[in-house]
């Protein structure tokens, strides 16, 4: 099975604006299942996605990683649909499928030809509601996922450094335990705690079903209703919103690990569009982020990597769409005999740049150019306009902010810009870890050099 | 009402030897209760202390500190007795009484005149099934919790220094969190949660009664029997291990509040009694940090206070009744002109002298002498007779531990002191934070003074 932990990859996916050709159609059906539709009949095909208002930052310590596990328990059947069941029948439809698990939301979704709609939503409707949790089903899932955290972070430098950096860099935000969690929580789930995740989360009140492709809106509607109409809702209790304490000085660690090369992260507590005071501020961080690291012409690489020549790489990274305020965050490796500190003054100096200099207006308009062309780019893809509209809906901030995305980047000005480089880029709001490689036995793998951007 | 958290100030408790002329007995009632009584007839005084296994450590997030906030509540009223009534009826039955929320416990107590036992179990067995939690009271006494935060955290430059600390120190472990909780958690507390800890927690079965002082214990036990004795016990669910990730490397923060002076506080993640695959490591722990902080004599007084003139102040501190791993703390204020810097490379040189030289058989001996002594000082209290009978049983290493102390200790050898500093004071275990004074506003007091050991 293919199933993935989308995490970081996540982080840096801007909004795709919406065609203003297919709005999109959105019913809320008797039971609090939101479904929305965006036709889209360029090809025979449509992706059916639900998102549940669930991840790793609504999980409490002590079972930090559940929601994922859960994600993997979700594919082992129902009454109606045995063990495996799910995704031999979609693959007999010809369909694509997988499921994903972040900081707010777990998704599952199928890519298929557009009239085998209702088998999707007929698997999907099932195991909302009607799951099989099985203990041997779970000691069995909990090897691969055992493996899996094995795989992605205890033998990934970077990852393994990335997860150590977040539990330092938030005192008391979710967003300082890992998506697949930590181990000694993984070693001891048991079943009653995955059905306690699942009665809790998994209800129509809490999804929202996302369809794009080839279909007819007012068809899907009456398709959700036949399907997901009959569910019956649970009682949501509003989460606890965790606010992060004011940072009050700068934070360091080093951490070692078996790696071939050096490397640093540093991270500024920021706002997202969730939480910022004003939008514009969200996004100018945006905006910065492309500034920074937009392209090959962006200044980490031009200055960084080819001028200077002190990183093998550099990058940095925002999202603006999360639930909670997060992190802007810098990653870059020393070029061979450079340290990670002249490095980290590097980075540094550009963030000082960017807060006493106006980014100049064609340096501004290219820049916005990039960010609004990658989300062109992604536009073309059914599969992310479903995820964008999915995520906004579900991190609380509507689907519609979508449409706002491009007047809203256009409007950032170099004044902005530098505005949130002073603001939020604070020295006392700063966390920054320094990889120190240790020796890589014979057993262990040098994916080091793989970014996670 | 004088109730408080004790937080710091049991970090450095020693177990009290016990008195081989007045063992401890022992009786666990049908609904799971035990009763542990102490005959100590040097007084016509009880001392009677209720144990809860709950604390801060059992805490998820967006709930910290509830634990203190039900401690609290637990004085506003049931069927029988209205709020306010508890206090009312001790104090005119001629009582003191207190009660305390750790990371590892919540304890209430009284002492009064011996004959008066049945007054203080007959209040205790009421409320620990029969609590009335109100919205009003709630209200009102989250007021007086939000002030106890302001005073003892928030302008407590040591307190909030230390509250950072922990919070980068700890990745995974549930001490990372405040006994007293994150602001937001305390904002957003809700009847219901209160209702669902008192319920999950405050049952015989997870109890236990401590009573030291003039007293038959046959007869403690019928009253225990006869007051306690008809309440139904609860299932209780074990605890995730929640064990927290091996470090690796040294983490450093610095921390700015409004202070006169600045100081650090140094944490080695070690184990304790509870933690540590030999007893024998935790003793010498024990013994290593009398070294370093047991009375003037001892090496950071000697050296660095009086000697080098390096620090106003400077401390260790390490407690081995913990339920998880914890860590061996050094606290110091520079003296003037020097900076904290300076005075953790003194600090460390202390470190790797233990880590090189044996301590020499006089000062071992003194040092246990005066842990000793300690020890049998407190062993006059029959309140800090009961505390170290109950925290021991609660932390779930058993009353008896008690009994080995004395002999324990004076097992400890020099090579096993260096043997446990080489272990685990280990650079890539430490984490260091800073307090970089800000400018005190008026209203602002200045108690940075106040060494919280």
């Amino acid at each position: 099975m293919n199933k993935q932990v989308i995490v970081s990859l996540l982080l840096c996916l801007p909004i795709a604006y919406s065609n203003a050709a297919t709005p999109v159609a959105e019913k809320i059906l008797a039971n609090g299942l939101k479904v929305l539709v965006k036709e889209d009949h360029r090809s025979p095909v449509v992706v059916s996605q639900v998102w549940y208002k669930v991840g790793s930052s609504y999980e409490p310590g002590g079972i930090t990683g559940i929601s994922h596990m859960l994600e993997h328990m979700m594919f082992k059947g129902t009454d109606k649909h045995p063990a495996g069941e799910f995704s031999r029948i979609i693959a007999e439809n010809g369909g694509d499928e997988n499921a994903f698990t972040g900081q707010d939301y777990t998704a599952y979704f199928q890519t298929m030809e557009a009239s085998r709609l209702p088998v999707s939503f007929e698997l999907e409707a099932d195991r909302m509601r009607h799951l099989h949790l099985l203990a041997d089903e779970l000691k069995k899932e909990l090897q691969v996922v055992t493996e899996e955290r094995r795989m992605r972070t205890d033998d990934n430098p970077q990852a393994k450094m990335g997860e150590h950096f977040n539990a330092m860099a938030y005192s008391n935000s979710p967003y300082k335990h890992p998506v697949i969690g930590w181990p000694a929580d993984i070693a001891n789930y048991q079943v009653e705690d995955l059905q306690a995740w699942y009665q809790r989360w998994y209800a129509p009140n809490n999804a929202t079903v996302v369809v794009v492709g080839d279909v007819d809106s007012k068809a899907v509607f009456a398709l959700a209703e036949q399907y997901f109409g009959g569910l019956k809702p649970s009682e949501i209790k509003p989460l606890k919103p965790q606010t992060e304490i004011e940072q009050l000085g700068v934070r360091k660690m080093t951490v070692k690990v078996p790696a071939k090369l050096p490397s640093l992260v540093m991270g500024y507590k920021v706002p997202t569009l969730t939480t910022a005071e004003h939008d514009w501020e969200a996004y100018a961080l945006e905006v910065l982020a492309g500034v920074l690291d937009g392209g090959s012409s962006a200044r980490l690489s031009k200055e960084l990597v080819r001028g200077k020549q002190l990183a093998v790489s550099a990058g940095a990274g925002y999202s603006l769409i999360t639930r909670l305020s997060n992190l802007f965050e810098l990653e870059a490796t020393p070029a061979e005999g450079k340290s990670v500190y002249e490095l980290e003054s590097a980075l540094k100096a550009q963030i000082t740049r960017l807060q006493l200099e106006l980014v100049s207006t064609e340096e501004l308009q290219r820049i916005k150019a990039q960010v609004l062309a990658g989300a062109v780019y992604e536009r073309d893809s059914g599969f992310y306009q479903a995820m964008q509209l999915g995520m906004l809906e579900t991190v609380g901030l509507g689907w519609q902010k979508a449409d706002e995305y491009v007047s809203k980047i256009n409007q950032v000005t170099a004044e902005q810009v530098r505005q949130v480089a002073r603001t939020y880029l604070r020295e006392d709001h700063l966390s920054v870890a320094y990889l120190e490689p240790q020796p890589i036995d014979g057993q262990t793998q040098n994916n080091n050099k793989k970014e996670e951007k």
